[in-house]
């Protein structure tokens, strides 16, 4: 590290060195990202972006929030690490926080690394607890991409990793696009769960060990359920003596304006899974948590599972500060404020004006725009133009995160009304142009 | 965390809160670890531990090392973390030192967060270069507890994940229990090679995507492979268009007492994947480096894999540090030295001295003391008695790594000599009496 350190320099050493994730590597452009701070993220030449990605919907509390950090550090200094066979401060202290925010039927916590393996852990046991093998997922889903994670996984990053048994795949609601014919939130809602029922009857009602969904869905274009159909597949679960697990990787911990995406339903699943949300990723973390008739069925059956960095030291101290740090500064709140006043509303807004919009969905600070090049037949905008208008919103100092035809926003649940104004007034620029351009 | 902080109080909320890898949970009780330096640990009453586990064999470094410490520390202060499609300065400058030490047809690094996702990106990676779908890999092995890895894992904690396909396991080397009636470690290998021939054939020699192996199989008993071996298998891989990925993530980075546990043979892979080492486990990390062809064939095919810490920047800092650190401070020289010199003659001596111990083997600081009840018949000591044994060690201050019949002695690579030569003593003491009460 001798050179001086420049854009140049770091994209340079990237290229050469660096493998990428969900990519063709001969094409890539990355982002020199330098430093961050709040909202702001910037590069080694001074320029600065506005994160309305919170990166990959992470970074809840924001860049380098000083307590946070400052706790790195400190827990950095005494241990950073230790086997998970052990007893230690910082993860027994994380446990008991995170199990604060669940229903009061949770117990206890798994600790991994990330989202795929509380995943991967969550059906590990779901299936021994329940004896059977299957496990039910959405195909509007993304649960991770470890082998069995991506196999539950519904959307089509799943196919050429088909490598696991066991997984079956049924569709969720989502009105917009509706599999059922349907013509309103509840229609859509009762199809959906008649639909999920004839599933399992076709599947075996005594073969699913559980049933793996996304409280709100969020890669797949943050599809808030309609009312009643959480609570319909926790009756469906029940009935046929099957686990109901949520992931909350990517919903939990602030997204929906809420601590857990569940609290916004009436429903209380067997096993949650988070990673993301509950220390902003500053160090890599997730776990599932059990509620208690599953933590009894563990205490004299063996679990066969685990991993090296479970309830990593330097992992439970970012989760610690974090949630309190959430609690203290009221994180939660301005989530469900501001999406409630002023996001929500914005987005609303931007779809009333341009039919280029097919459609604003979200709850908290977790919103979609789906883009359609025609507004009757809801055709898709084509890809490559969704890269051009993330382009767009760059160049204008905007990061965003694109999925397929759709921009969703996602800013740190830390964001102002100021910012959150300053973002809405560049969608309106770059949406307008784009309006002209490819709106039928 | 207004309560004193005590060994009791860390020890009820363990108990309270935290679910535990590869355990039954009623009858847990972990060791208290309040902070360490070096080879040793110690608790909130100030008693000492002289660690010869390294954890689950990941902190070479030893705990707490001043540099990369700062290192961590510093990283956090600028950019504690970003997403993965950005250009990252410590993930380039990790990825450059990571492939310093790879033989010189590797070109790029895919980072994960740990050793289970490396291996199960190897395995994706190898099944679309080649197109085909099977993975080969030895029962005597461990390569991680998510869906496809655990099922690649070969030791008997895959019986109860067998939900991934595609996963055959074959018979590797091992001359003290041989599967092959040989005689002496020639014979091993020729018979082993000879076996793997017909497995190959048997399955189909144009269905394999890969053989995955560890260099040196470590939970399965540390079982450095016969001359000749790895050469062999390299040479059916290349016979039949298989990749050959070795998974370094216990024996890479010093353990063995060389960069690489492949430094000691002469073999060359495809794929390489690592963990632990690399960083010591100070920040989760993990990754698989690349050789030049499957780099050339994802210039042009989507990689259909990834995840939200991929060449997480704290994570990386800690690489960067760790390694310059190993190579400042000869921790892999020392490796080499304080176990062809003391390490392993001291365990050869004891394994000489006590009919219990049926085998003393290993490599660098990477060593297996192998327990019978009966010499000749190879009887394995019961695990209870192992326990036992465990048990004594650490009501002498010594922290062990047992498994199975197996105490695998396994101190960090910067291990002193007097240090050495304190475990001897304990090890000497404890087997004594043991000895006398279990010999036949």
């Amino acid at each position: 590290m001798n050179k001086p350190v420049s854009n140049e320099y770091v994209h340079a050493l990237d290229r050469q060195f660096v493998f990428h994730s969900w990519s063709t590597q001969g094409n890539l452009n990355p982002l020199v990202i330098a430093g961050g701070e709040g909202c702001t993220l910037w590069d080694y030449e001074g320029r600065q972006y506005l994160d309305f990605s919170s990166q990959l919907v992470n970074t809840n509390i924001g860049h380098q929030h000083p307590k946070v950090i400052a706790a790195i550090q400190e827990q950095a200094g005494t241990l950073v690490t230790v086997a998970p066979a052990t007893a230690n401060l910082m993860r027994g202290e994380a446990a008991k926080r995170i199990l604060s925010h669940a229903p009061d039927t949770f117990s206890k916590v798994f600790f991994t690394n990330a989202g795929a393996d509380a995943n991967e852990n969550a059906m590990r046991m779901a299936r021994l607890y329940t004896g059977r093998d299957k496990i039910l997922s959405a195909y509007r889903s993304y649960h991770g991409s470890t082998g069995a994670a991506i196999v539950a996984t519904g959307d089509p990053r799943r196919v050429p990793n088909e490598f696991a048994r066991g997984h079956v795949h049924f569709f969720n609601p989502y009105l917009f696009r509706s599999e059922f014919h349907a013509s309103d939130e509840e229609e859509e809602c009762q199809r959906a769960l008649q639909h999920l029922r004839r599933v399992i009857e076709c599947e075996g009602t005594n073969a699913i060990a559980a049933i793996l969904l996304e409280t709100v869905p969020g890669t797949a274009g943050i599809l808030v359920p309609p009312k009643g159909y959480l609570e319909g597949v926790r009756s469906l679960a029940d009935e046929f003596g099957m686990l109901l697990i949520l992931d909350e990787v990517m919903a939990g911990f602030g997204r929906t304006g809420s601590w857990l995406a569940l609290d916004n339903f009436n429903v209380v699943p067997d096993l949650i899974c988070f990673a993301k949300g509950v220390n902003s990723g500053y160090v890599p973390a997730g776990g599932v948590m059990i509620s208690q008739p599953v933590c009894d069925y563990f205490d004299n059956h063996f679990f066969p599972g685990g991993l090296t960095y479970s309830g990593h030291p330097l992992a439970m101290a970012a989760i610690v500060a974090t949630l309190d740090v959430m609690a203290e500064e009221g994180i939660v709140d301005n989530s469900r404020r501001i999406g409630q006043e002023l996001l929500g509303p914005g987005l609303r807004a931007l779809a009333d004006k341009y039919p280029l919009i097919g459609e604003a969905r979200g709850i908290g600070l977790f919103w979609a725009l789906e883009f359609v090049s025609d507004e009757k037949l809801k055709t898709p905008l084509p890809a490559p133009v969704m890269a051009q208008m993330k382009a767009a919103f760059q160049a204008r100092g905007l990061l965003t995160f694109i999925v397929d035809n759709r921009l969703h926003v996602v800013p740190p649940c830390i964001v102002s009304p100021a910012q959150v104004t300053q973002a809405l007034g560049i969608f309106d620029e770059v949406i307008g142009e784009f309006s002209a351009r490819h709106a039928h």
